[in-house]
């Protein structure tokens, strides 16, 4: 087992990718974390719109940079900046520090002024998660709600519970579940794995916004996706699950897949309809 | 507890629109059962494209006029025309009359040199299970494929095991669970409820095109929809699952409701682009 130094440099030398030439990055902090914010030099993009991504890397791995061309993909299609937080990862921060990092942020951007209806949060994986988790205590705590959430093979079970994790054993070509349980058992450092703010599967979600779920078919983490939009469903929540046939664990990070680039721009789309104040997707 | 006549009678009183007046409707035969061929005289709509539609009311009411306003509504995004089916009812024809005479039809419209590509399905709550049902029984006998399916509400489960017949009992303001029940009863007749061919979220789906599933959030079928999209998604089909929050069973036959207006664009424009041969939306 390498040491976790080892696999964030391997993580990150995996699937870091260049920005675009038309995409600014800058160094920002956002509840006090370190976070990169992005923003476009594209024509209409200087609005109020405001994107909070939260990456994955199974709570362990993973930073803003190494996602930032989703996150950055995501932004073209609004009218604003993204900011992508560098939450704190175990096992050095165990769980709740990445929850408490999220909602700090979150109550940061609405504290500074960012209208909810022209606020959007997206994730992929553990930051999807995060996501569901930070729009959950955000109700709680009586905050307002954003305009909408995508989520990329939300990794919402740790308890690792799902009819997939067994029947896309061995299809899936990233994960066994026990690479999944080391990633979770940092994370929840012996804390208990089914509660809410762990494994939303498991939560109430009444109050959430719009949801766009997308999920690869080979995954072990299928049947969290497909549980977490019956959840969000029976909670009157209105959501949209994709499942993409013969697609890996966030195949949208594959920047030279056709799948990913329309998968992609369905979620960009999504979220302009919504900040849009539209019913509908035009 | 009405008569079966009544029952009908009063199905189609309450659900029965009129049509649009650019559409024209006519009476045909198709599978050696009656259907209904409704073509619109907008331009651009003379072309090859054929909608196989298939209407619900539980196997035992409904018919092919009844909702024809969301045949209408559908074709409006097809260059060709639509054909719904009176396949055959229970209590009178039992399970597998109905899935013989969608076969049938499917086989018909086929043999008669329609292109499959240029073929889509589509249905409503049983009529939307039939769908799923045609698909497999065709592929089970080597018959191309459609380019794409889209399910209303569908009845995928007659042995009513879905968490939202109960979560939602009460909630459905169209069904209790011992309506479900004795509608399945008198198509089942005696016969296996878990059978795949009665029951196709117990199937395996492998192969079948890009599916649509929309469905209300209050309805006692949620859980219907919602296991089918996964049911789908682990057998490697492309499927998209709409939960519409506070909606009833079938939300789009009500022509007065903007969600269902809603509903039945976005399923048109799901038709018409996987008709085009495009992956994406557009």
């Amino acid at each position: 087992m390498p040491n976790i130094a080892e696999r964030r440099e391997q993580f990150a030398a995996m699937f870091t990718r260049p920005l675009p030439a038309d995409v600014d990055s800058s160094a920002t902090t956002l509840g006090g974390r370190p976070a990169l914010e992005l923003r476009t030099t594209a024509p209409g993009t200087a609005g109020e719109d405001v994107l909070l991504y939260l990456h994955g890397g199974g709570f362990v791995v993973g930073s803003a940079r190494v996602t930032a061309h989703l996150t950055a993909a995501l932004l073209r299609h609004l009218d604003g900046r993204a900011v992508s937080l560098d939450y704190r990862l175990a096992p050095e921060h165990a769980f709740p520090a990445a929850p408490d990092d999220c909602l700090a942020a979150y109550r940061e951007l609405l504290d500074s002024g960012v209208d909810p209806q022209r606020l959007v949060v997206a994730g992929d994986s553990a930051g999807a998660a995060l996501a569901v988790v930070t729009m959950m205590r955000a109700r709680d705590a009586g905050l307002p709600m954003p305009a909408a959430a995508v989520l990329f093979s939300p990794a919402v079970d740790l308890t690792l519970s799902g009819a997939s994790m067994r029947s896309k054993d061995g299809v899936d070509p990233f994960f066994a579940p026990a690479d999944l349980k080391w990633l979770f058992d940092r994370y929840l450092a012996g804390g208990d794995g089914a509660a809410p703010e762990a494994s939303p599967v498991f939560a109430d979600l009444t109050g959430l916004p719009p949801l766009l779920i997308q999920v690869g078919s080979s995954e072990l983490l299928l049947d969290d996706a497909v549980r977490l939009a019956g959840r969000a469903g029976a909670d009157e929540v209105a959501v949209t699950l994709e499942v993409v046939p013969r697609q890996p664990h966030v195949f949208q990070l594959d920047d030279e897949s056709a799948e990913a680039a329309a998968a992609l721009e369905r979620a960009g789309r999504f979220l302009a309809t919504r900040l849009d104040g539209e019913k509908e997707d035009s």
